[in-house]
């Protein structure tokens, strides 16, 4: 068995409404920070799976974004290996 | 001008208590997910802005993820470009 690391980005899909998103946006005038447009706020989520080998680690990565980490109605995600 | 699309992953500092992260992991055994460890979870933001080039696109980023979307006491801050 060896361990792998994966994010698990979450991120409201197109057409979903993202208030912190538009929140984001608010605040960019008292920064004084221009030219920033389309902001989505999502989550990532950083975990480490112990399994035989990469693919199966996947899976595993796969599957708990999708039924514990993701609102498949109303979000995308995906998932990525990381260092 | 061009525009220059950026991801910005938010995650709590090695150290810092992670409720968010304890909860999931105390949510695998309900799913029947066994191997599962080390678990984070963060903000992710991604957002276009529009700059003269590349570099100057990122630093805006960067003072945006280091002035808004984080806090540097507790959290750790990377810009990542995106399609």
């Amino acid at each position: 068995m060896s361990e792998f690391r994966f994010a698990v980005n979450v991120l409201p899909k197109p057409g979903i409404l993202d208030p912190q998103g538009r929140a984001v946006e608010g605040s960019l005038g008292h920064l004084g920070i221009a030219g920033v447009s389309a902001v989505r706020v999502g989550r990532r989520v950083e975990l480490t799976v112990e399994a035989p080998d990469e693919g199966a680690a996947a899976a595993i990565a796969e599957r708990l974004a999708s039924e514990l980490l993701a609102n498949p109605l109303i979000e995308a995600h995906g998932v990525e290996r990381i260092a």
